[in-house]
């Protein structure tokens, strides 16, 4: 069993949740919820079912979750219909995985760089960071795909290892799978959880990359002895997630051009990166080393001379371009000079002018720093 | 000051928030963030702007904060509009206020009953609950306008009295107001932090019954000293709320037809209302005393003969009728006996022949008790 947080010890199914899922049932009268009078809601009568406007399930549309089950399970992930949960967004994920796990002191193995706003929520929640390999972690997590900010994808023999060290040690894997679609080179992305089989984890996704980030609209899967409680937590925090996104994110996927759109957008994008691949050798060559990434949405640059590119940002905000100091990244001391380009937002000309201005400011301080 | 949760000690605005504060500067190029092309996003022109489909701010598209803080000026609450957070729905802004400010042991004063999902979240952090009235604690949970359980709306003396002795013993008032719009009779309903400047305050409200609870909206505005880690919080969750949900809410509060809606609703319901007491009174008038409630969703019925009203949930909901046993909403010993019956979901016929059964329920089972 994992070691859940001692928040959850007082953790039990609302009985709002449980009357209301009798309530649906023909002939049932209801004097359980707080449900306005249908005939009181918005006439949106065409353009969507007026259903939508009531309070619906905390798990989700049934049939968008059972829509990714079903591509979850083409993946290897053992992911039933009724295992899966529609997120506020993937962020949402990371909050719930943290109350569910996350005490102060717990240790908490990430990949250093890793995604900021994921180290931010375990610290929040008291979190102790350590390496991904050690085994006294009570929860892992990663992006092993394309990961956030290095753009690095993790090998089969990398997964193969992680699946098992967190398996032999009980740890609880998180694995964070927002890229998995954006990819622009033949790699290895199975899904780690998918070798888990027996062993506790969680896996989720978001539709923000593939769809429209606006509509905040991710999803989740758990081994069976996370998932009830997760789904508790999931209707504590906002009940559930905009029906409205959830039908639209719905009708996406169920269209037959769903698959096209996401071959158009691998290649916008890859055509994107290397555009910005070729931009970054003319502009920065001399300055700074990167691979490739083979997915995803970022560069990840290491400056020769190690400045702290924190120092740089006001300068080149004010010049007229933004990006993300790499130290932000880090759960501990930060490694110096290193900085996340994102490449997927800005045309051929934007990267141009934006990389034009960088380039100058980095050599500008360098030179400064050696007089 | 007020007392934080211990969590709130090593919280930081995120550096991604302090950047996407200014990448919307006209000429900025942006390698900062992680956004789509926007020319990959689904093509929505004519119906929504295409903008709506990006990533947007944490606190809430900024012309619905404004329409909110103009609406909740008009009450007296002090709601600049930049503080003003949208919410995905009140839920998340009681998650969000646990957070800031409730430890293990944390003194949390609510009405006995209250609304069993603040109760529940609050347990979760580690609550420990006492009376309204009780100077040592450090938050005050209440809804005073047609209160979840009861309906009971509190007098402008009590309003009065909740505000000074929140402000003399150094509590922070969390008003939960949802149904604030649904009022039917004359009563005394001015926010009470609109007594409270100078003080530390929480105010939310809710979409979901002037509008739809399908879309997951409400909003927040709290005292200065509170705000900005409300702010930070709620982009820890869920980055920010649907934007789309946003627009359509925005679209029907900027409506001329708006105040007329409210009118209708508070017109339709009043009708339920009275209806409903009128079928109470046939059919339990001889088992059970209430109040005719001034507004929101729900009659509070005391059981002259004080049977558990959990034991007799089953039963009814195999005869058809759900409804909500009012134990369930006491944070320590229930009284038993109570029952939460909602008014606003349920025509006249299905009110009818529910209330016929839940009627017969338990005048077979006090005639069992007596035998």
């Amino acid at each position: 069993m994992p070691t859940f947080s001692d928040r959850i010890d007082g953790l039990r199914p609302s009985p709002i949740r449980t009357i209301l899922s009798v309530v649906d049932r023909p002939g049932m009268v209801s004097f359980a919820g707080g449900l306005p009078a249908t005939t009181m809601l918005p006439d949106w009568s065409g353009s969507f079912a007026p259903d939508l406007l009531q309070y619906g399930p905390s798990e989700g549309e049934p049939a968008l979750r059972r829509a990714v089950a079903e591509r979850l399970r083409a993946l290897g992930v053992d992911a039933p219909d009724d295992r899966v949960i529609i997120l506020s967004g993937s962020q949402q994920g990371i909050d719930l995985v943290a109350k569910l796990l996350v005490d102060p002191g717990t240790v908490t193995a990430v990949e250093q760089p890793t995604y900021l706003a994921a180290l931010q929520v375990f610290r929040f929640y008291g979190a102790r960071f350590t390496d991904l390999a050690d085994p006294t972690a009570s929860l892992a997590y990663a992006v092993p795909t394309f990961a956030n900010p290095t753009g690095a994808c993790m090998s089969d023999a990398a997964r193969a290892a992680l699946a098992d060290a967190c398996r032999d040690s009980g740890t609880v894997l998180f694995e964070d799978d927002p890229y998995r679609e954006l990819a622009y080179d033949a790699v290895d992305r199975a899904p780690i959880v998918a070798r888990m089989h027996g062993a506790s984890w969680v896996y989720q996704g978001s539709f923000s990359k593939t769809f429209a980030p606006g509509l905040r609209l991710g999803f989740m899967t758990a081994s069976a002895d996370l998932f009830d409680r997760l789904v508790i937590l999931k209707q504590a925090v906002d009940l559930h997630s905009s029906r409205l996104s959830q039908q639209i994110v719905l009708d996406a996927v169920s269209d037959g051009d769903w698959t096209d759109r996401l071959e158009r957008l691998a290649d916008f994008y890859r055509a994107r990166r290397d555009d910005f691949d070729s931009l970054l050798t003319r502009y920065l060559g001399d300055l700074a080393d990167w691979r490739r990434p083979s997915g995803g949405l970022f560069f990840w640059l290491t400056l020769r001379d190690r400045i702290d590119t924190r120092t740089l940002l006001d300068d080149a905000v004010a010049a007229g371009v933004a990006f993300m100091p790499g130290e932000e990244f880090y759960a501990d001391e930060p490694e110096l000079g290193t900085m996340r380009l994102n490449f997927s937002h800005s045309d051929s000309a934007d990267a141009d002018r934006g990389l034009a201005i960088l380039a100058d400011l980095i050599a500008e301080r360098i030179a400064a720093r050696s007089r």
